[in-house]
């Protein structure tokens, strides 16, 4: 433990008072060790660090996505190509990708997954970005249940799954042009909903646009908002909630 | 008949060829009558002239409103306010206003109306708005019925109203904030849905173009937008869509 | 009849009030069956489902295009792509393609018109999203009167066809860059205007948004503007409100 | 129970089985009773309804403010005026106004506060936003920890008091101008953080337009976002995550 | 002249070849004297001095009147409030102020107005922009049409005016709302026409944004576009182009 | 003459008046024949039709070209690409193309040039445009003067051409990025500018679009401002201007 | 000295190894002592505090006012209202207030002013602005030359000056409008032109937003931008930068 | 020296009084002989051309690529290609490429760097344009500390170098999605802070807009911002910026 050596040393006289100042004075911030406690972080709650891969050279991932498999035991990325996924079996034959996803990772197996999260894509063409949601929040360790083609221009389709809404921790809505499904959910449930604009659409969507502004303008409570195609932060916020519900279905 | 003065002449040899040629060349769009075919227009559909009294001046509002008064023996004006309704009053003691819409009017009695329009409003915020388009429809002769405070985020409202919505001919749908109230309903009825978008909400409402760019970006068939709080225009046109339904019932 | 089963057990005891009251708090999306509901207004009104090509796979789209196809003896798509109607056309050899609305169909023959929609395009660019409005309408069952390259530039063109435009139920004005057309016609007409901006255009035309703002700011009675390029919406609706007319002459 | 009733009714023979099946056609939305099963939320979930001052007339919101004061013996209002505050007290005396935060409130002496949420505020300016989210969150239930004028121009500020945010079930970050505080905080905590834009600052602030987008771009995660001045909603999405937290608490 | 002086100085050995280098080095801006090359300018196009009176205080704007009456026998400023007029006046009595245009001026009598120029309105509440541009253009010496209330949607307004449009060597074509007047006209005439948008309309107008993009997307020959209410703008740059065409018929 | 012979039939009896008044009725826009008309406006002004070629396929262009070849034995099209010019090239050998200003023609020898147009460009990278303006006032046959990359930030480049700027009928100003030449040109001519914004830049030039800005907010007098990169139109309503001033120097 | 203290205590055995390390791992951010820091920044570099009044009541504005002035022996407000200082005076009667730049402060005497700052505003509307950024360059201590009324439609003006221009250590250049200062100034100078747009304007200036646009998108070398309106972080940086220059000439 | 030489010739009376005269009127602004001027400077301060590759043809670039070399024995370009680095390499075999900042260049030997300036970019995705900024400002001659991957999400890394970021004479902070970065330096140290958005980023960012946004919304003293991407532009100012601290350094 570094700051506990430098105090050990001033204390023993191998350092002064003053070199030990010095120290302080400069080192605090390496000193509470953030890229240490970043590491206690993830230890403790799970969050490993998680690769973007989009733009990486193939080089410059690979490295990186050893580095993090050698650390953890596993990895994730996100966005990656199918090209990038050739790329990186070569050297990790039991790396996974999911093309719809576009999600690379190599997972521990038996994962124990827990709680639960409701994830809701209001037409097929914004399933791309709720599978990143989901298989986000599911690496992090939550049980997800998918509820996929649940827009509001058929009601019935999302209302017919109430049960499942009502019972998750969290639930994330994922929806493209007119970006209503957030709203009309707001209003069914008593759990945060994590809103996700998608640049499905054409024309006034302003790719996606045009659906941040009408989840950010929505008159249901409970209700905040990601970036446009952002699904892998919506399952990172979910896991965070649906934590905070499962520490006490677990310790009941 | 002008047209048929001016052949006329020339068959008669009043005027020669060359003088109604030259008088064909300058006149046709008079001759076509059009301020004459405006008021053939309005005999036949119903559609008289209406005040914009936004912005007039009291005495040039008020000759206005008068000339359409003695051409029509009754007259309508929106955005009017209550200052300008106690200037007209004063020589038109029989005029009516109404605060909520800021409609100001004199209309004949015992108006028959046919049809049905449904108007609806997401909230009660809205209602200025619908009450335009409502009593916008009602004068030009729709039978309206009310469906005030539906909005999205609690959708037992609407969908109790199935019945009225599902037998209207037209239906208006105006809403602020996040404009998702068409969406839903253009998935619950056969006929078209006008969209009103309204200035209701702050922040990123953008005075009520997020909620016009939801409206735009439906992903339910059967829906067109108006201008944002132009609820004077959703009522003309629901009007006209009424009215085609209406023949029908009324010949039948 | 599902609601009528259940309640006939009831009475019957051949289960508990309970175990009903259980089903109803649950079930009554599914009791109104709306996916039932969408097949009965499918044949009632006659709006098949329409599939929105783009973006889907082959074998996604194709699978989606048997399904309806079997389900109604007829199919329609829109936005399709050459290589997905070489695809479809494998195992559909009777698929028919037209490269400019790029709308992808089998249709049942001698299907019967009835009533009459104008559809009106500014230019000759803007012919694909008059031709999808168009042919939308058509495969619904609605007459169209086609008006193409009559922008506002030349007025004679579109003055020179008043008779189509005033003798049409609807009339749908395609126009990208100004967008000005559906005000011209608005002030022309005492029918319901339906506009539609294309992404026609450079620089500042933003891709369509600003034809959009155009007719959304029109200072005629009796115009709503759709999303832009959105033939398919106006076709549709434009045949929701024909058929309203239609019913009339139909019956008379 | 209505449900029971009818059901019971049927069993009976005293409805027929016809008759039933026509109610639970028209009724099931009713009959899901959503506006009870409001109250039963309100009663189980302690989310009271809530009235936004803004815009409503006197005599309009003593009604709803007394209504509501009466079914729940408390009641809670945003965005009040000072004036609305002067009519409302000559009615209910009792009544407390924060000037600041703008709300309006009779509160049940006692009210028992669990959990924590960690509010904070970039600049002073932010304040009125930042306590509109702290008084929500107190007045259904939550602890609150206040840090105000934290922003991300004096780092020291904040990071003097991360033994505060990081002992917090949900961060509420406040801030207009730049909006960089929900980035910073995002990486300092393991916690959920809700990003609230305010209208604070001048120029190319477009009024909480780019604090907005600096929250929705933000690289940290774990941070959603809710409209410019949304402090009740911040608070009472804070709540239902610090809820979500404290059942552990409570329970163990 | 000053240039000759010091040239003159040079040659009679006054001043060093040096010191006049020096001169000239620093002195051309001042030495091509664009002061006085304005003043020259005025005399020579008849363009004097035009003073922006909004946001002046009223002692700055006296100072500045008073100076340009003194330099030129005239006057004109534009953008005047009454209150301004009334403060004028007490100096300068025969100063004339127009409530519409607010315009304010001093006008030497028997001005000569040579050429033509039409100026167009859509609406009747674009005619304050309408008359700034008439009567900059009048001030400056051009004969002027005014054609006011002939918007699009009304195209018989318009079309009955043909000769008057198509006399005139430039036509300014001033429009709100939807901005789609100079389209219309560009389509009429073969002379340059200059579009004025208006900040008149409401909601998605966006104070006049709307109408500017209509006209720079105008599909029609011959247009150009000035800032949104610039009439001064407009008449100023159609005096330029009016000009152009007078010269030939004066001295024909 | 149309109109001559139908009134020469009605006086000789040949038809009805009423068949006449018909006619009339229907026709005057026929009658007006604005497609002769056009005719007799190109022979008349010399502006013959232009083909806008981008975005036609190459059978459809060509048949334009020829016929629009045929009619008036040279032909003018903007915006054509390489391979276009190849095609065309094949059925008319002596097709002209210019690979900088894209622009597609063959033209009459020996065409005259008048008056004069200066047309500047702020960059290297903003001559296409430009000359897309240059050759299309000579091909309508105006005398052009080039001023290339004489942008505001190395201002001598533009002083030291004050000469040429300033015996020109008019200006056309193009520039990218920020747009700033045409209020500096402004500020030396006493001639109408036309201000033509590129799409050159990147970032926050928003393809051209702030440039736009930049030109429409002049303060500079007697600048009007066309299309991001409309070199065309620019081009065309410069020549309306200089043949305005060339009437005069023609005949003196 | 506190770090030294605790070490000290470490050394002499008065805390723990364990006491101290705990100590610096929550508090290094205080040891640091940002506060501390800041006041010591402001004594080395002249720095002090300064208050933004706009929006402050008056009694908190008084106290900061009040405390800053103990502190420092002199205190600097921008965006002071008249009122504010009639506020301020009646405690501070040597308190100043400037009411074109609105900047109210109590300075010490005999300041000394040294390097140089240019500091250019376009047209007289944007002196406000410009003197916001004079006077508090001044009151840091740099000396200001100010060039008003020298924007780019009337060069000579500018150029006039360049002896003063040249001869800055930074430049600011404040305008409005279509904003082009910048640009050419940065094309005349080899040092640091900082740019400030302003709101100044109307129609499409967007409140300055057009003129910021300009600014960023400027070829020229050597511009950065601030804040529309912003004169304060202009003179700011300005100073800054004039303090790097400055060492210079006072040492040799 | 050319004006010399008139002058010399004057008083010789090898010219005229007039003819001088006649000369500069006309010809000041090259007798000012900017060109030379440009030249001047480049030798006194540093800053030789650099040329803009993107968008140039390969001949074009290679003839300024070796005209510039010819001039000044070394040549700098930004935002090359690789395929114009090979196409220009074939004459220069001795020239260099950067594929990272797209740089091309031939750099005289032995460039002695001078002062400090610290570069930080937030992501690793921002190098490109750090790079951009960092070899410009080296070619210039400036000393540069380089500080990646520094973003506001992970404080401690910043915190940890802020002797670095404290002892150089200007900042370059390069920040895309929130662009939070610049906010963050300049609140901890003295000296001006150039911020630099990027394009980096996807959704809400709009290519670098939001970035942009926030840097010109900071609170943090001592920020301005050049467009999107521009680390050339940053890299030339920081440049100018640290050889005003510089002259001290160097002298004393």
């Amino acid at each position: 433990m570094e700051t506990y050596d430098i105090l050990a040393k001033v204390k023993s006289g191998d350092i002064s008072v003053e070199e030990a100042e010095q120290y302080f004075r400069k080192k605090p911030f390496l000193d509470m060790g953030y890229a240490k406690l970043d590491t206690h972080r993830k230890v403790r709650s799970g969050f490993a660090e998680v690769i973007f891969c989009s733009g990486k050279s193939d080089v410059h991932l690979l490295n990186i996505f050893g580095k993090l498999y050698e650390e953890d035991g596993e990895v994730f990325g996100t966005r990656a190509s199918a090209a990038q996924y050739e790329f990186i079996k070569k050297d990790y034959p039991n790396v996974q990708y999911d093309e719809i996803s576009r999600i690379i990772k190599i997972e521990k197996p038996d994962k124990k997954k827990v709680g639960k999260i409701a994830i809701c894509s209001a037409g097929t063409a914004d399933i791309p970005v709720a599978e990143e949601a989901a298989q986000t929040a599911e690496y992090f360790g939550s049980h997800v249940d998918r509820l996929y083609d649940v827009g509001v221009c058929g009601l019935h389709r999302i209302l017919s799954q109430l049960d499942i809404l009502q019972s998750a921790n969290c639930i994330v809505a994922v929806a493209g042009m007119e970006g209503a499904l957030p709203s009309v959910i707001g209003g069914l449930v008593d759990k945060p909903v994590i809103a996700v604009p998608t640049s499905i659409g054409y024309g006034a969507s302003l790719n996606g646009l045009s659906a941040l502004l009408t989840m950010i303008n929505s008159c249901a409570n409970g209700i905040a908002v990601v970036n446009i195609d952002n699904g892998y932060g919506a399952g990172y916020m979910a896991t965070q909630i649906n934590r905070l519900g499962v520490k006490n279905e677990v310790k009941v």
